[in-house]
């Protein structure tokens, strides 16, 4: 039985982000990669909307200039054929402010003769904010 | 083949939030569900974990007073056996401020004997904080 194309995927990422080492991530995005981690990009330039391998590879080393990940548990994942989705729990230190970051993540992958055509990411984006400012930010309380 | 519990989920749910019908829903929840949406549960105390089909039909009596739902579209849905996830826009309106809410949603459910018996839902909750407000937040900058 093959590997799943996400733990390819997931192993390369994660190493290009820590060691900066893309090569392995490189043979692993398909040319014409559709990219997107929904999030705040006025405070996070690298997140936002990708299209294509050298964007994606671009965006890859950026965020391995801004983050370091220490930790990630999968809390759930459905795989399908050519696909796979999973909910997350990262640990993260932004390398900028030193912080530690908790972050909770959703990410829906499609491949194509296994590499990464498509992905979607989610995560709880207000709670990543707080966190990189290190302090709560006021909200007024909305109920009907 | 019969139809997968995620659709009649879905149904019962969009129908207890915008026609206050909740009874298609009870048959459909697990006594023990373990339920949470990620989110600023200050400024929305709707949000967060609850456990039990008490809570959970409360909560969404709850959503129910708070928003209603014009419009979702699902980009990706997985299906398993027994378990689904989505990535889905919704378009809302908080009934509070009256103001239009355009949403990125990402759940992952599991079901047991047809009833909902966990979810997790997370969502782009600073893109949400700043519609509700209905300004932008001012954001510093982080990047190494």
């Amino acid at each position: 039985m093959t590997e799943h194309s996400l733990w390819r995927f997931s192993r390369a990422l994660h190493r290009a982000i820590n060691e900066r080492q893309p090569q392995d991530l490189e043979a692993l995005i398909d040319d014409d990669v559709d990219w997107a981690i929904y999030g705040p990009i006025d405070m996070f330039p690298f997140l936002g909307a990708r299209r294509g391998k050298e964007a994606v590879l671009e965006v890859i080393r950026q965020i391995a200039e801004n983050i370091r990940i220490h930790r990630f548990d999968r809390e759930t994942v459905m795989l399908g054929v050519d696909s796979a989705a999973s909910m997350m729990r990262y640990s993260l230190t932004s390398l900028e402010s030193n912080k530690p970051i908790s972050l909770r993540v959703a990410h829906f992958a499609q491949f194509k003769g296994g590499r990464l055509s498509n992905i979607r990411v989610l995560m709880d984006s207000f709670d990543l904010v707080e966190q990189a400012l290190g302090h709560s930010l006021h909200l007024p309380r909305m109920t009907a």
